[in-house]
């Protein structure tokens, strides 16, 4: 079974060395390798796929002893991951996940669609996904996350996906998913945070729209970015449609950082995501 | 000779036959023709190449009569325009200029270089172009302002181009150039303005850099955007590594900008451009 | 309801006058409106989209009365066109296609698909589309030809797209469909004509893939192209990986050249297009 | 001072680890390290960068004993590659090396620049570097080449760079120089092999152009590629604007698959490159 590691720690001298050395003692058949120091911090990264019979307990022990007390090891097999989609009224990204999911191209199982409308319940349903509509009128915004969070809790996802996703979560409900929230955001962060980024982008005149995904933080579209595209726009589109055009982009974009992670080739170091490509 | 007719006017039916009724009763060679309505605004802008022997003065008289009297007319001929310079340490994009300018291929004059460093005299001397070096050492900025101005006035330019110019011009500096002053920003804005913005981009993390070249107005940073282009970055490159990198998309940028300002297909209109491409 | 008026004819003085005048004259609401003259074939073009209450029969009498009597003239209103979708295995150009139709978001009604596989029926049938499986298997070219071509014709449609159609079609049947029969080819065309473009695209080592968007003629992949994109690729993609990369490229591709073809955005003239953005 | 090292084998398990073994023993600083293995040939590349007091013969004897026998080991430092430009015409693509090299961002020293015309003098003059103008008029191929040969040995250089030089080279020509003769093909590679490929790609209408930089081999246009890119295109460029347009893509190409080189981030193997960035 093929296995993904994920390493970082303060860098010294012959951390490769000393990974590759225990690898290489368990006779692990290193299938991609790569290495990234960040020399503003003096930070080592390193991911490695390999295959082979992985014992994980005792692989794990050895990493950690060859390693700086402070590393932080992540081992994990190929599996696909368990995800819970967000979505509102949009189809785009929810349809490009559902698509790839139902021909088994996403590296994840979709647990279930939750969404604040029944716009999408058709899409889901027919792609043979679980849909939950819980409507936010007459809640509270506390009152309609909790139900939220409940019913995402009901299937222990590891990852959750906001696929236009149009409502803002607090900083309590972000705090449950702490870099297992990722979002896809309608512009080139950090231009245009916050509402109607296309209607910003027209307003300002830009030459050029775009997408990020992004993991969520309490900070409103500050986290760690994962992916960017752009696409050229100019004066004869308007608002509307910059975000007709801009759909394509943000679907691809997201659908690209959800490999990324799935893949173990995101690790997050102050805010910034180092992608393992 | 070839000509160049931009006209923009509140939109109203028949405008574009009216206009080329015109043309053609002046036995003018349409080469390109080009239409757009801003439907926000009810706007029309019009940009027309043609050849032929040209009355101007009747010809402006007799398109003015057939348009709104609120109507903007410019006729240009295409000769080079004439420029001035303005520059400080960083070479790539005054060279850039510099080496188009020396094989005829700016469609413009570049009358001189004027900068607050004598680092590129050399460069500029040898492609013969004068080089004028005014320190702001120990000037107040309205000084320092005031030598620059009485400089360029010397050459009466047409256009200033701010060639990787690093300091902050005052609304007053800005005031004599209305649509004539161009900048690169070395951003893909509105993201990153003001000081350093590789720096920020590094810290935000960015995946994608960019650079803007936009007219300059009293607003830092906030003028009509020309062209724009992005390459991609990762968490490889340092605030240091990204400026190498973006050197190339900001020389080509600004040279594209030029190009197009100089055949006169840009038109302003409420902060933002019609570009005629 | 809004119309496309689509001229060719070869060029001469007061073309632009000529027709905008009998638009005005018929009280027509232009909403975008674009020229090209091919200088090489002294070759006129010219599109334009308009609003308003339209006698097509005296409208086009008129035109052509305007215009030179070779003129080619074509008239249609903006209704969803009637495609037929052929597929073979590989469900992402099917599935982009299928989507979008779900989601009134194709300019185009999908009558039917039809496959020589039953591989993608579930996709096609959830998503509210008749599925034909007409296998291959045991018939000769010509025979099986002749099925799908009956299969086609009970559903009249003005439109055949080739959705990752892996057979290679005769001159008699291509016959059937000029200028209405799309294909997408995966390359970057006219680099790696026929068979396995990602295996010629490794085995040549190139750092960029692509894909083609383009009309069947009866010369393999030589038709005219209506829209191509690329991206990177490099040593680390064997020629699976490319083809897993370049799956994405090809949908938005193909869904790009549809969208401009069913717009009436594209004209043909000696094998190459001329498409007004 | 900083080295780079290149090395390619056979695969086979611990590679990683016994390089990184004899770079830890000798207490140098890995600042970059980069490892591929061709799953197809089964085959290891790794590129290590490294700062510290080197010993170049007791590193490469240990490499050696570390690694299979047939492994090619390549250790250079950091100096400026020298290197002889060949040119005819057309300035864009020697104006950018050449600029570049005046102010030290090519990491390379230029020679000098030899032509077939003496076109380019000044502008290879004014920036420092002797021109030398050899003209084959009247001159057999071989007779010419050979002047062009004698001319280069002169320099010794460790590169030669076809920087648009528009005459096609000889076998015996391209065997003095292995792995150390660039090109730049002014097309999207293998797309438009041979003379004029604008005017190619304008017959065949495609909606992108582009450039190759590629080591040259006896193959006409048929050596490893080294770097690609693209950029758009449409039925309103001639072949001439083409070829106007496709300046900047050619030269930054170049300039990048320079740096590349001769940064020795490029293995070459079995006509495909390894390029690590």
């Amino acid at each position: 079974m093929i296995h993904f590691l994920l390493i970082d720690c303060p860098d010294e001298p012959g951390l490769v060395y000393r990974v590759t050395e225990v690898l290489y003692r368990h006779g692990l058949n290193v299938l991609r390798n790569g290495e990234f120091v960040d020399r503003h911090d003096q930070h080592f990264f390193m991911r490695t796929e390999f295959d082979g019979p992985c014992e994980p307990e005792a692989l794990l022990q050895e990493l950690r002893a060859a390693l700086p007390p402070t590393a932080r090891v992540r081992l994990r097999n190929d599996q696909p991951r368990r995800i819970v989609l967000l979505a509102t009224k949009e189809h785009h990204c929810l349809s490009e996940l559902l698509v790839r999911h139902f021909f088994g191209q996403l590296h994840a199982e979709v647990l279930a669609v939750i969404s604040n409308h029944d716009t999408l319940r058709a899409i889901t349903e027919k792609l043979g996904v679980p849909y939950h509509h819980l409507s936010a009128e007459g809640l509270s915004r506390e009152a309609h996350e909790a139900a939220v969070l409940t019913q995402i809790e009901f299937y222990q996802p590891e990852f959750v996906v906001l696929a236009r996703y149009m409502r803002i979560l607090s900083s309590e409900f972000v705090a449950h998913f702490p870099e297992r929230l990722i979002n896809i955001h309608h512009s080139f962060l950090p231009a245009f945070i916050g509402a109607s980024p296309y209607a910003q982008a027209y307003e300002r005149g830009v030459k050029s729209i775009g997408a990020t995904a992004h993991f969520v933080t309490d900070q409103l579209d500050q986290g760690p970015i994962i992916a960017q595209s752009v696409i050229p726009t100019d004066h004869t589109q308007s608002a509307r449609d910059m975000a007709q055009a801009g759909r394509d982009v943000e679907k691809l974009t997201l659908a690209r950082a959800l490999t990324l992670v799935f893949r173990e080739q995101v690790a997050v170091h102050r805010n910034r995501t180092i992608v393992f490509e």
